[in-house]
């Protein structure tokens, strides 16, 4: 896949509709980029891909490395990546994400409706992220399993990345319309996913549009196959937003 | 592209905010598959592509090769195709479109949520389609263009081919949801997006289960850049149903 194409793995809408049981091994996510964030089986922990290494970012407050070689049984029910190569570079003073989007907007007026790559490095003097706990029963859907996530606030100045992307409105169902980040420290040891952040001073905004999209569904999945995946704009952008 | 995978150009929503003055090159879209339909700048007339020969079919009844060369200037504001290799054949008298479904359904179990690709060819009594006149101004919507389409129904029977797709529910403003079928007739005299067909007697069903979806959205385009593309799920069902 070139640079700045989006592989997506499965809908969230399968997620909202509790389809976690199966998924793409994370060998093959990492085949088709290095910049990509999801969630692992079960929505256990939130998915970060950082330069290429995956970590799993869980309620309990651990982050790990996860093994992505062909033999790592890890997979991903949901999962969007990219070859990420910025086409614009920004610094800038971020009070909170209604800033960035403010920046992303002024530097590509031409890509309204297309979607965005995005990543966020430097120092912040607070970040909010929650990490959901995973499902607590079978076919239990994203809805309540972010009903009992977890929701931690840095308040110190912390160096680190936010790694994602925006889509446009017309694909909500699809991936989650609007903004889609997650947060990872710097020595790896915090994270989640990305509800509120502010910068201590400037920090680096690199972003690319894309408009080649590649959506691969799940094959020989009986719950997805069997799921109504009827929709919940609104439950999506609660728990996602 | 592999066979039996999709490539999109745009998207529904955007014929239905009238996004339609500008398109993919035609010779690009055949190097993306040799089965598919899809309309012209303008809306001006309904695309077949039939074993990778590109045809309009225009609201005067006329149905034309296209140059699909890279000289050519004809181009595609919103198309589907794919390398189409069946995996399923069958003999079917089919007497409406839920037959049909019917049918599909029963012969893919597995692929309630996927993308499936389309071929039906034999002999009709009869075939009911309708061709978009084009925008009569700048902007006009799918919806309104589709308020002064022809429809005709061939009561004789007819040689012909039908190619098409059905596309899941989720997919509804990306793809048409559900079915979404264009005929030409075996002389490549008549054609049309398909409203209603009548088998006399067994035709041939071939059909392909799709999980993987390549989307190419319009760049370099002020109207799709412009466009609200909020959706409309009832009109879409309305206009291509």
């Amino acid at each position: 896949m070139a640079p700045n194409e989006i592989f997506q793995y499965s809908i969230v809408t399968a997620l909202m509709d509790g389809v976690a049981e199966n998924g793409l091994p994370v060998s093959d996510l990492l085949s088709h980029g290095d910049h990509g964030l999801g969630t692992f089986k079960h929505m256990v922990g939130e998915m970060i891909i950082l330069d290429g290494v995956l970590y799993q970012m869980k309620s309990d407050g651990s982050v790990t490395t996860v093994d992505a070689s062909p033999e790592s049984n890890a997979m991903a029910p949901f999962a969007m990546v990219t070859h990420f190569e910025p086409t614009q570079t920004t610094e800038a003073v971020l009070s909170d994400k209604a800033d960035l989007f403010a920046i992303l907007s002024f530097l590509l007026p031409e890509a309204h409706n297309l979607y965005l790559a995005i990543r966020i490095s430097g120092v912040f003097r607070n970040v909010t992220v929650r990490t959901v706990g995973g499902q607590t029963k079978p076919h239990e859907g994203l809805a309540d399993v972010g009903a009992h996530q977890t929701s931690q606030t840095f308040e110190e100045s912390l160096e680190g990345t936010i790694i994602g992307f925006h889509s446009p409105a017309y694909m909500q169902g699809v991936s989650v319309a609007g903004d889609h980040l997650h947060f990872i420290s710097a020595d790896k040891k915090k994270g989640g996913h990305l509800l509120g952040l502010a910068s201590d001073g400037e920090v680096k905004v690199e972003v690319a549009p894309i408009s080649k999209f590649h959506l691969e569904l799940p094959v020989h999945d009986e719950d997805f196959n069997e799921a109504s995946l009827t929709g919940d704009s609104a439950g999506i952008a609660a728990v996602e937003g």
